[in-house]
């Protein structure tokens, strides 16, 4: 199945796509207490299970999402947004840093989600805001201590994120990335959340970026150095992963730090990505200052 | 007032002390939409004032919670919980850094959070479990880009937290410290939220920490590095703190960590601390094999 979620910022609705058509799954939530929106409870609650069903009884009587409705991030705010970095090679060395031995673990703020066409505000005081293009997965089951070859089953989907990152707040204003990776607007997630099943290939799946239609990014998921099962289990040694929590797998080379110049984003810009299978998703550059629309 | 939650984990109560009972306030919810927990919805809905008002007309009705019922968290899991590291001189000292020129911030996982009087369950793999005594603030009302001057108006109130540590995890396993923070049990928020109005002297608290009776923290959060109107502030230019999110404000010196030798945490130790004014908790440390009671 293909879930999104779509209307007013913070009041969104859950939708899904039956065949071509994107429906409104609200209908779905009525006498399910726990399926009112695409989050911990409807995950934990082996929601995607019950959804299919009434995809498959009641989906046809089910309205159709307009054209040009805007879609909210894919998933419900998540209990926490876990981030790998350094996850390519060609990345790793663009960055100037050696091959990680382990996994690189950063958490990003829930409240730095939005949806996928969502304009990006550039955040007050940074000048080197820069894109990361990157395939995340959304966890259905509650994974602590997990092992490799258990892992997959925890994952419920995944989902397209751009791991946007202020690196003048990252790298220059002392200690930890967080400050670099929370502004609002800098994880859109979506358009789409894919079900596992129905995106089998996410081991070898193609992703791109460009900046005013030139290509930045050009990489594919088989160039991770941890795959997806190796960072679930990982991660579930040192955090519970809930259901609904969203795990960014990291991002290949071409992000504007590592232009020779860096190349940073500026206010009219137009940032377009995306990853063969899971849709694509734009946000256009706005200043700090702009009212948002 | 003094507010705080209680019953089974994942389905905590609300309550609220009135005068020197402590009473359940699921009442207050019953009729509210926003009232039913200690949360975002709460907070941002001027909860606090509705509260006030329900504690004055209803509170005598309402059913006392009997001793020995378990405390939960004091407030809800927010959408995040942000520390602050290296915040006083002496910890800093200790720690063989030196005194950060603006605050270092880093997040913890929520799931990390429990209640104030949970055992501590030793993380698998780790060997350097270190306690942190920490004075944090609940966010009361959305803050983004808020000057010093204004930060207050933005803080409910204050609660006690131990921003446990595993530093095996944390310093020796590469990358981020988030790794170190995150494990379950490793942010018991509590005894209770102690509104600001409540709790003025919160920049001159003493706050101390025992490990099996042996006193190991006593300092005073005068001694803080960055202050709490700053730490708004500051940490509101980098992600926009939304109501009921959590920030803790660092540790003073006498973590496990600074001993020369290090001491770090055994099954079976008795972890005691307080601030003056706000309550007192503990943790018994378990290791990681046993089951939980």
């Amino acid at each position: 199945m293909k879930l999104f979620r779509f209307g007013t910022p913070g009041q969104e609705k859950p939708g899904v796509w039956r065949g071509d058509q994107p429906i409104d799954a609200s209908g779905f939530g009525q006498g399910w207490p726990d399926g009112r929106d695409w989050d911990e409870r409807f995950f934990a609650g082996d929601g995607l299970t019950r959804l299919g069903r009434w995809l498959a009884t009641e989906g046809a009587r089910a309205p159709r999402v307009p054209d040009g409705t805007r879609l909210g991030p894919a998933v419900a705010r998540p209990s926490k947004l876990v981030c790998i970095g350094l996850n390519y090679r060609d990345h790793a060395r663009e960055s100037g840093a050696t091959l990680p031995s382990e996994p690189i673990v950063f958490l990003k703020a829930p409240s730095a989600i939005a949806g996928p066409h969502d304009d990006l505000v550039l955040p007050k005081g940074g000048d080197k805001t820069d894109w990361e293009v990157e395939l995340a997965l959304v966890i259905g089951k509650r994974a602590k201590y997990v092992e490799p070859e258990a892992a997959l089953d925890h994952v419920a989907g995944f989902v397209l994120h751009n791991d946007y990152s202020e690196r003048a707040f990252q790298l220059e204003r002392l200690g930890q990335w967080t400050k670099g990776k929370s502004a609002d607007g800098f994880a859109p997630l979506g358009p789409t959340l894919v079900t596992r099943e129905e995106f089998p290939h996410f081991g070898a799946a193609r992703l791109w970026l460009k900046v005013n239609g030139e290509t930045k990014q050009d990489g594919n998921t088989a160039g991770l150095v941890f795959d997806v099962a190796t960072l679930v289990s990982y991660v579930s040694r040192f955090m519970t992963l809930l259901p609904g929590d969203v795990l960014s797998t990291g991002t290949p080379a071409g992000v504007g730090m590592g232009h020779k110049p860096p190349v940073y984003l500026r206010p009219g810009d137009l940032v377009e990505y995306g990853i063969e299978g899971l849709g694509e998703a734009h946000q256009r550059v706005c200043s700090s200052e702009e009212p948002r629309p």
